[in-house]
């Protein structure tokens, strides 16, 4: 019985990590199509995003299984609710993914992003993946020095989307004035990538929960929500 | 321990219903501090999202303590996740009102929300108040019919959602037009609304799976990401 457990929630750890590659590639392409104007690449990360969703639903179903038939206790049993929200968080991400990529895609052939913003997003793009990837290597291999890193990767990214607001609010003398559809976009991709990178240290917060049985961080960050509320 | 288990399971059952009205209760303050400028009432929500963070913790502890302890199967087992489940969208439902109320913040003593946009916000707040209303009921008494208005109260902040984006990027002739912030400011509360309808869907979806055991939508609905980002 034990045996049998032990290798369902190895399934479940690796379908885990199945599902944060492919969050990671589709972020990864995602960043490449808006940068590019890459419109082919915008409509497969849209389209993946349904492997992301289907892999959710077949861990949900394992983890309820395992919770019937194994009926796991204490840190079993903490594994697997961990398991079902992992889950869901990565699937989130996927969709933020794909909310990039169809920002790409609307404004195909034109680039969404202004000139202006080209650098700043380059960066956001490089923290996102940085993200994705510790979040890949955290799920891999449970190294919890990875968990710090991710969220040191989401302080930078929260900087960089504090910097959009900058940028959109008082832009340098020499910038082309944005018109109100690019500031519609830039806002929109801002939060897109904010928000990838508070899910990522939700997994990391969860996973430095369940190595160490304490919790360092409780609830979701809000990245910079509170900031730049606050009149930037 | 049947009995236990059901007194405990209803017990869970109340939290949630305790959690929606919070949840209710902190859009609609969010809302009239929006459209009033009331600094006070934003505050008062800002702070009260603890509670609502802390009603989810309790509740998760009371799932996770109940599948340890009474180590249910089929049925019940179902309806301990799903609490797990609408617990974690409840508590995102509050952020989303004291996002709100951040933006009504981060403002004071101006209005956040233009002129123009006054009556589309009026009726986003009120599409907003009916489904988070209509969660509580849900919640309450298992109502399926319910779970069916939510669906088009949502379509209804999609549709002013939308509208949103029309007034920000075709505005009427005798408006007057936007500085960047208030781009800014529209676009990041019309997400804010149209996130927080796509949870109740999301809870209203989840009821009636427990209820009839049929899924009828298996992911978070995504609002019309898609449709602006076509090209609005």
């Amino acid at each position: 019985m034990r045996e049998i457990f032990r290798q369902e929630l190895e399934q479940v750890g690796d379908d885990l990590v199945l599902m944060a590659r492919h969050v990671q590639t589709a972020m990864e392409h995602a960043s490449i199509a808006l940068a590019t104007g890459d419109l082919r690449l915008a409509e497969r990360v849209i389209d993946d995003d349904r492997t992301v969703d289907q892999l959710e639903q077949s861990l949900d179903e394992q983890c309820v299984t395992l919770l019937a038939r194994q009926q796991p206790v204490a840190t079993d049993l903490r594994v697997v609710v961990s398991a079902l929200r992992l889950s869901a968080t990565l699937e989130r991400m996927g969709d933020l993914a794909r909310h990039v990529a169809q920002v790409a895609r609307g404004r195909y052939p034109e680039l969404a992003v202004p000139e202006s913003f080209t650098d700043v997003f380059r960066r956001i793009a490089d923290a996102s993946n940085t993200v994705a990837r510790d979040v890949v290597r955290l799920l891999e291999g449970r190294d919890l020095a990875l968990a710090a890193t991710i969220e040191a990767d989401d302080d930078q990214l929260d900087a960089l989307h504090r910097e959009t607001f900058r940028l959109m609010l008082a832009p340098r003398e020499n910038a082309r004035p944005l018109d109100a559809q690019q500031v519609v976009d830039v806002t929109l991709l801002g939060r897109y990538y904010e928000r990838f990178g508070d899910h990522g240290v939700s997994v990391a917060r969860r996973i430095a929960y369940l190595v160490t049985g304490e919790a360092y961080g409780t609830t979701i960050p809000d990245g910079v929500d509170a900031q730049i509320s606050r009149g930037a």
